[in-house]
């Protein structure tokens, strides 16, 4: 290991949500890493610093170039630059994408359980969110495809947001996969929109499968939207692209994220994604192999020490997701009741709808030890609430 | 003077939108500053930028207080810190406030000429500009009050866009105008957006007078938007604060923001703005005196050397506000044969509408040397002009 992911960093009162929290507590929750980002990010952020003017910012040609870089050496595929337009979020990207590429009253299909903050992007902005529930059967989901195609075949439903790979399940769509769902989604209409924000974080010999890259019907109707947000821990640097190979729909988008003020940079926005796209490779494989580490020690630990819980076997994400429903159906009244009672704090999955209300996602991003004291904490809540 | 605004930088090849010109052009457009901000915040951002994780950020109360020490300090009003709310933006937020205060097919009124952005705002939202153009006599603008009544009066006028000072013109509004303007607006029940980011920027002996300060009908009925933008030239920190005294408009407005995520900020805009409004007013002070002379050096060479153009008299702002109407009613074609003759990128005034036509806006934020470059460049201009 040429980086260190071990040093354990106060990060108290330093602004950040994910610490905001009692002396007392652990944080295992938001997906923000208690690692130090690759120094070549620090160095570019600084470089740009010390030249003191920060006047409005402009996209080079040098960072759809680094995107470009990026997604040929990590990903097995180099989109074109002009397909890309820099947003400063993917949230903001997908919020926009409701707005500009669906109708009021109009239903956008998710496969729940799903990150919870799509649904903010649909129902803030007047449309329905309909759910193409995933089908969870001996600790794996898979879609459920006939219910897929019925629902992507009502006339109201004119946008899919994908998460690809999935949070909160971890899970890696396989490309037959994806081409299966690109043709449904084409086949009735429905522009599909791929959060790849994940992309990166995925065990060894798991690498993820760009939604656009796996065949036209996937590339000529889709927004792919890629940040070094969670790969490189740095949601505060504000920064990500759009992907898409339709030039309609690119126009339509672009017009979208302009008006709405998405598309101008922060001034350490666009080097300190030059930085990570171009130098930070090494750190990035190192970082995996950290949190592949972790997942094998939490799943130890609770094949030895929970056997109520069960760990969903996925290979993307440093969040673990995992069966309680052999200890309850209300995992909030379960994560209330291990907050309270050892300061650990994770996320119950109601939250992200479908079957969470039986889970719970554990963010594993952390140094060694402060896994460890997680997972003692996590044993002593659970022993807790199985007592009572 | 402690800090150096001589400094002859040199930002082609940055990033800079500015800057993004011919090799023999000279930019004198956009309100972005050729000065390197205050030490202090690059110190704060370079701080911060070393402790090397940018994970989710949160806005501290010491942001606020920061706030509240500036406007207390710098201009006599020291607002409470929960009236406040943190934004990425000053422009974001008045998109996010048509969207909030006013309703599809609304009218939003506007003082023109004025700040060109506003009228995107309004028109991408679907609202329409009603345009209570300013009056200008005797080389100064005054509003039309009689004008102003009936169409504030109007049903379908809901939302007011207050540009205080006033870019392009450069004035700054006095308090018993701002008084009654407010009474107009709160008996016509029309909110009012005071956008106050130029408000650092005034000649010695000029201070400006924010809006909610005036009196209890501008501050129950207002929203405010400042910002360390303009004054520490600093547009790409994407930090700015609204604050609105009344309860009801500031959840509703809060609820806006947060929706169109716009209420996070990336990882530098705290700490740089806390620098800023903790660190940063004797640098504004002397920002302010380089700024005053720049415009007596410019009103000076214009009338020596070019008497058919008059400088309208304005105490704010680091922009120029020129009369070419003895040279031409079309500004336009006179800027274009300015920058084809000469390099030099100023502003023609139709984009802020009103009588802006007849008019061109001229940035006088860089060195003394610079500045000598731009109108030997400008009379050059003219002359060519004027012997077609």
């Amino acid at each position: 290991m040429s980086y260190d992911f071990s040093e354990m960093i106060d990060r108290r009162h330093t602004n950040s949500v994910k610490w905001d929290v009692k002396d007392n507590e652990l944080p295992m929750w938001v997906a923000d890493m208690d690692f130090r980002t690759a120094p070549a990010i620090v160095d570019a952020i600084k470089n740009k610093a010390d030249a003191g003017i920060f006047g409005y910012e402009e996209v080079p040609e040098a960072y759809f170039e680094a995107v470009q870089h990026w997604y040929a050496t990590e990903h097995n595929w180099a989109p074109n630059t002009d397909w890309m337009r820099f947003v400063t979020g993917v949230v903001p990207a997908i919020s926009s994408a409701v707005r500009r590429v669906s109708h009021l009253g109009d239903n956008v299909l998710v496969q729940a359980p799903v990150y919870n903050i799509f649904y903010n992007s649909i129902v803030n902005n007047g449309r329905h969110i309909l759910a193409n529930d995933l089908h969870f059967h001996d600790g794996n989901y898979e879609v459920d495809w006939a219910d897929l195609e019925a629902k992507l075949a009502d006339p109201l439903t004119t946008l899919m947001i994908l998460c690809n790979p999935h949070n909160p399940v971890g899970k890696v769509w396989q490309p037959d996969e994806l081409r299966r769902l690109a043709d449904l989604a084409l086949a009735n209409h429905v522009t599909v929109f791929s959060d790849e924000i994940h992309g990166d974080i995925t065990d060894a010999g798991h690498g993820y499968y760009p939604f656009a890259s796996v065949s036209d019907a996937a590339a000529n109707n889709s927004i792919t939207a890629v940040s070094p947000s969670k790969t490189f821990n740095v949601a505060a640097l504000h920064a990500a692209t759009l992907i898409i190979p339709n030039k309609f729909l690119r126009d339509s988008v672009d017009r979208g994220i302009n008006s709405e003020e998405l598309a101008e940079p922060n001034a350490f926005a666009i080097p300190g994604t030059i930085a990570a796209y171009t130098q930070g490779a090494e750190w990035v494989h190192e970082l995996n192999a950290t949190i592949t580490a972790n997942k094998q020690t939490l799943t130890a630990f609770i094949e030895k020490n929970l056997p109520d819980l069960h760990v969903i076997k996925g290979h993307a994400t440093y969040l673990v997701w995992i069966d309680c429903r052999d200890v309850t159906h209300d995992t909030q009244a379960l994560c209330d009741v291990i907050r309270q009672t050892t300061g650990l704090f994770i996320t119950a999955g109601a939250v992200y709808g479908g079957d969470g209300h039986d889970f719970v996602r554990i963010n594993v991003a952390c140094p060694a030890e402060r896994l460890q004291d997680g997972l003692n904490r996590l044993a002593q809540g659970i022993h807790t609430f199985e007592q009572k």
